[in-house]
């Protein structure tokens, strides 16, 4: 049986050995960069994985796995041009190192590439997993505009919320694992309860990524600790606070949105108190568990090997207990 | 037989009718606007002639024809970007009525859409056709950088200026005429034939584009007269009249090539004079022909129904001798 780092490994040596044309090189080259800067490959991997759970072919999974990574990157190189990113992985985002326009176009060529990779199934099984895949992509736009609209709107419910990471990010999970057990020779129930998997995996995912960003150890988490905070940004914490608060909590909690001019450490202080009164820690805790419950009851449901079964279970629980 | 009108009344109505989400409005709202203000709808039209050429059927081609306007426009969406460009067809670009962001994102649903389009074909003809469209997509980003490029680049050669034009331009007609083909059952060899012939109206087409941006009449070329003087557009005229001006015209070209802050209608008559001095009209005109001259012996080749091929002709006549 394969392990994940196996996966992994699949996944990054298909990396470095996709060719792209030498001309034009500015279009080509922040592919390569981007693709290049590394990463869980967690799309690609649950991709692979899914497909292994079905007894499918991991041969016939590795283009399309690429595709949803390609596809995923090419996400991140617009999104970053729209978030005004300086750094993704620690070094310049292909709009800093080149400019906007060199990553509008490359981007767009990735996601023509990703199509192209994705199409590299069976006949048999090709329009349904295009139509899937387009359904993702489609999704995951979406889910960016919800997200930068949220910058903008005073009222975020936690229904919207999650609707809105449900979008974009817990579809691609979905699409992924889906897609790949297609290609394992999935019936459409186990390919459904598959999906359902990946999207409540991804919901709870993103919702340890927003508690994660307050209280993980700055020296694991890679990211600054507080950016949500410091950004405004609507997370779960943020928008349970808004609900949950009255009086002083409320006031305080106003006024550090509304200062702009804030020092960040103190206001990731102060706003980490607010939050350590209300408790939303632990309630954004228990609606994690929640969908990583409702994921593993799907995944239970699957007739399908117990090793690997248990494998996928592991994996879940590996990306969910990061170094926090 | 249908004429080209018609052609045009059936995907101006497909557009009219296509239905987008209603949320978020921010990503399909400047879909629905791009896609209305217009245009010759030439790319669809000639997909859907290519068809009905071959005696196929014009309503299987409409969701196709429909895929390669929406392309083009997403092209346009992202090119207006890249060029700050303020109007396009005479109203606010997308990214000026709303902002670089919503571009970007509404642009990249827009490919997604433009495959889910061209998905609507039979199953037997599925794989091809998603990989001729595949490949026009990357050669028109490519083109697209190649023509970036430029801008900064001190020597041009008229044959690494037809490649960019071919790529940008040429590369989409060809491929759209190519699907239409194939949508309507022809041959291996016919589909080259009409490849080639939607190659060469494009690159003819691209430089009448050149030469009416100086000659044309003001009031029916619809753009700024000049416009591609002013800013220094490397075009056929311009990168023949830098290999073919000696001396005193060399000098003088160099100096309105240097000079920042000329006023444009002196500008634009002082290198519309030399141009008339090298006679590079004539040398684009003949370069022009040249090209409709192979279009036209392409489709020659083609054992078609003699009144549509006369249909194509004058469709391609119409485009080369636009009001100039």
């Amino acid at each position: 049986m394969y392990n994940i780092a196996h996966f992994q490994d699949l996944i990054n040596k298909e990396i470095a050995e996709k060719q792209y044309p030498g001309n034009p090189i500015e279009l080509y080259e922040p592919i390569r960069y981007i693709m290049a800067l590394g990463g869980k490959r967690m799309r690609p991997a649950l991709l692979l994985m899914a497909c292994d759970l079905f007894e499918g072919s991991i041969m016939k999974a590795l283009k399309p796995a690429l595709a949803v990574e390609v596809f995923h990157n090419f996400t991140l190189m617009h999104d970053d041009i729209m978030d005004k990113a300086p750094l993704r992985r620690g070094s310049a985002t292909v709009h800093e190192k080149w400019c906007d326009s060199i990553a509008i176009l490359s981007g767009d060529v990735m996601l023509v590439e990703a199509y192209q990779l994705m199409m590299q199934v069976d006949d048999a099984i090709l329009r349904n997993v295009l139509n899937i895949f387009s359904e993702t992509a489609t999704a995951v736009c979406e889910g960016q505009q919800t997200d930068m609209n949220f910058e903008s709107l005073q009222d975020v419910s936690i229904r919207d919320y999650i609707e809105m990471i449900r979008l974009k990010t817990a579809v691609l999970l979905a699409g992924s694992m889906k897609i790949g057990a297609l290609i394992g020779n999935a019936s459409a129930d186990d390919a459904e309860q598959i999906h359902r998997f990946g999207e409540n995996l991804g919901l709870a995912f993103q919702l340890q990524d927003d508690i994660l960003d307050v209280y993980g150890d700055p020296e694991k988490f890679g990211k600054q600790v507080g950016g949500d905070i410091i950004a405004n940004k609507k997370t779960f914490l943020l928008i349970k606070a808004l609900e949950q608060a009255e009086e002083l909590d409320k006031e305080e909690l106003a006024y550090w949105l509304k200062e702009e001019n804030a020092e960040p450490e103190i206001k990731v202080n102060a706003v980490t108190e607010i939050y350590n009164r209300l408790g939303v820690r632990q309630l954004a805790e228990h609606q994690m568990n929640t969908f990583a419950e409702k994921a593993l009851s799907a995944l239970e449901k699957i007739p399908a090997n117990m090793e690997k079964k248990k494998q996928l279970r592991a994996f879940a629980e590996q990306l969910l207990i990061r170094e926090n």
